[in-house]
């Protein structure tokens, strides 16, 4: 897949909607199923789709900006333990979740993706409250 | 939890029989469920649980070894995508999990942790066989 047959590439995802903040390399979104609350990814602005085609000081930047999301939301959503994945399999431009497990998961061991659940979409003022909490402690 | 309480800093995990290789700040191992073939898992030598309680350049040397594993993995295997994982869910010490997906992957589009199946554990000569494939890809 190139960046011209890239859905990442072509702005139809994420949502505008979604967006956190611009961090350098990467642009944050609040993952639009908040059943684990404050999901967040990083997409890489430009196409790549592998940390082994980035050139080592652009993958450096990059982690750089996935910690320092994953910092704000520690800090934001009193994580026990934060959580990262670089995957691809449905959209292989780079993306990273930075996910924060809370006290009262409801399973802490295991991986978020386990967790059978319906999807929750917090409505436009819960969206843009958590993002400005989010934004605060970038 | 501190390097004292630690499974990992104890030595107690992973097995020795699964070592790949000493990479400099980590160290690889071959995962030993190998239902998805390759899954190696890489351990930061010293305790930390976070990306974010390490130094830039310690960050960026760790993602430089996660990066290295990932393109033996993928050329040995032959991968269609590699996923990168750092959860510490049940292990909170600091490892990654880079997994190739493979043509032929029974759920190409989802986490590996959403597929259910037995353990693959390999033999001794299965096992030292894969090993020594990867260490030569490095």
């Amino acid at each position: 897949m190139s960046a011209v047959d890239c859905g990442a590439c072509q702005g139809g995802w994420p949502a505008r909607a979604q967006h956190v903040a611009d961090l350098g390399l990467s642009v944050a979104y609040l993952h639009e199923d908040e059943f684990f609350s404050g999901w967040t990814i990083l997409v890489l602005k430009r196409h790549a789709t592998e940390p082994y085609e980035l050139a080592g000081d652009e993958r450096a930047r990059l982690i750089d900006e996935v910690t320092a999301v994953a910092r704000a939301l520690s800090t934001v959503f009193n994580a026990v333990k934060m959580n990262y994945a670089l995957l691809g399999n449905q959209v292989p431009h780079i993306h990273w979740h930075v996910v924060p497990r809370l006290a009262g998961d409801p399973a802490p061991r295991e991986p978020v993706w386990t967790v059978p659940h319906a999807p929750a979409t917090l409505d436009d003022a819960e969206r843009r409250a958590v993002i400005a909490r989010i934004r605060a402690a970038l």
